[in-house]
């Protein structure tokens, strides 16, 4: 296959395999892949468009020659591989908290910034998953009302921490089904048949990091640091798929009817929305799935400019590889793979 | 014992369980118990305080020389029985929705209200769940900073609906650990590994039934209709604890000191709040307790005069039986057994 010389760092993780999976589906262009990963996977075979790749280290010569990078492992990976890559040549697209809010880190969701990757330094970010498929859903309103405040509580699955988490929520729920005792390992507490309102850690001012992200990133991905914000994060017992409850004040008057009008048109969204029918989107229908789905779109009874909604996607898609994908398209389409000015 | 003669309606359902449990508990007074469930349950044994009693059909008979009447069931059998047993000369301590929106019957939470049982006409409702432990913890912060405008997101559990639905979602939980297929009975969708933001039907404005609820039992028990109201209420698979994220916004600055030093000096109320030690409430932990339990207590950044916080409390304990049993308390020691004016 014709196309770009391409390396998946931390190829042997649930982001990392989520990535192969959807640059197969997407028929992303490329004719060689290199799938880097820590020493404790080296040797692995995993396939690749029909071709078995042996798993190599990530060390600072693996990125020559390399054109795209995509970066899913953790920030301290990120910082120390990333910049390497970038000097020699690549454009790193980079799924870690390291450069998110670094001024000179462009931090996109295609739907709502593409534009941002131009005159990137070498490496663009994707934001956290929770915050993904809230711009999503907001930027389209954004532009035609103005958001003055939001709110948002969410319901977290435990793939956001990983797969080691998901092997946590198995284990414990036939554990309790069983009654059988056990010792939480990767949450504080039990999180199977439980909700646990703490996510990555706490902040001088009581929230915590992943609370305080959403804020930031939202606030830059939208160039709209005026929009006051709050959020709580929460765990639930879910596998994969993040919902978030969300009150958004405007600028002015917004019905139900017209927020459903701009959403429906807007990339990556799709509206379920019946709720006399029990039609809403929830985790289960919205894991393996593309879109940002978006219902239980109501006035907000407490506010004259007010408009509730129930926002779910997929999160270790949308929420993380297919954004990181969706930005390297962005990047060939426009032919910005150079480093800009 | 001495005491009252007392009826229990729904008594082999679980809140009628848990009544009998904690009339045991609180060794609370009395000395003749009839137990009276649908004919589907008449001729069961159940035994209170050591006493194996025979479950009786519930019928107009059944209601004379009752004194205090706790009643566990459906709406549409209180609507049947709470006005023959209030004729008989009983007190009707309802928990079903019957008659909870009911201008000539109090709806009380006791560590709120209990001054507004004084005047009842036989029938005294408890409000739902989700209400009571809202309201547990937002009335001692309205008496000293009256509030404007609270937004609600729940995390409630399926014990909510009823012991038919703890059997389903443990049911349900199997089968996916096992990968074996099953049609959803009781709700929708799957809820086992999966959260659904639909409670109680659909309303004109697209509001779920349990939503309105909320605001409407909330403006009820705490005489302030003027409080903005918004809640979206969501099915989490968790059997037993319900939980909420609140945003509250004062007439005046309230900092989360405050909030927790007015909140610890409140009845009912215990704070567990120590994000960066992992301390804060969760359903598991308060599942068996009578506290309402609040954590998680932080600045509204996006508002000047808000607060966030996290309510969890036991919905079949305070959220039901317990509530019930401590109108009946309020009652007696008040002696307002008889109606009132």
């Amino acid at each position: 296959m014709t196309g770009y010389k391409v390396a998946i760092v931390g190829a042997t993780g649930m982001v990392g395999r989520e990535y192969i999976k959807i640059l197969e589906q997407r028929k992303f262009p490329m004719n060689d892949v290199k799938l880097l990963a820590s020493e404790r996977s080296t040797g692995k075979k995993v396939t690749v468009n029909g071709q078995a790749l042996v798993v190599k280290e990530t060390s600072p010569e693996a990125f020559k020659g390399t054109e795209i990078v995509f970066l899913a492992a953790e920030a301290d990976i990120s910082r120390q591989f990333s910049p390497i890559a970038a000097a020699a040549g690549a454009v790193v697209v980079d799924d870690s908290s390291a450069f998110r809010l670094d001024p000179k880190v462009p931090l996109v969701v295609p739907e709502v910034n593409a534009e941002d990757i131009k005159g990137h330094k070498g490496i663009v970010a994707g934001p956290n998953c929770s915050t993904i498929q809230l711009v999503v859903a907001l930027h389209p309103l954004h532009r035609v009302n103005p958001i003055k405040r939001v709110i948002v509580a969410t319901y977290q699955s435990v793939s956001g921490w990983g797969a080691a988490a998901m092997d946590e929520l198995r284990l414990q729920a036939r554990k309790v089904l069983d009654g059988e005792a056990f010792t939480p390992r990767i949450f504080p507490y039990q999180i199977a048949f439980n909700v646990l309102p703490e996510i990555d850690k706490a902040m001088a001012n009581d929230y915590t990091k992943e609370e305080w992200k959403m804020s930031e990133e939202t606030h830059k991905i939208m160039h709209a640091s005026e929009i006051a914000f709050s959020a709580t994060c929460v765990r639930v017992p879910v596998f994969v798929g993040h919902s978030e409850a969300v009150w958004i004040e405007f600028s002015r008057p917004m019905s139900p009817a017209e927020a459903r009008d701009i959403l429906s048109r807007a990339p990556g969204i799709r509206i379920v929305d019946d709720i006399a029918a029990s039609q809403y989107p929830h985790p289960l229908a919205a894991a393996g799935r593309d879109e940002t789905y978006v219902g239980r779109i109501r006035e907000d009874t407490s506010l004259p400019n007010g408009l509730v909604m129930w926002i779910v996607s997929d999160n270790v898609r949308k929420g993380s590889a297919l954004n990181g994908v969706q930005i390297a398209e962005a990047i060939i389409k426009r032919n910005w793979l150079k480093p800009g000015g």
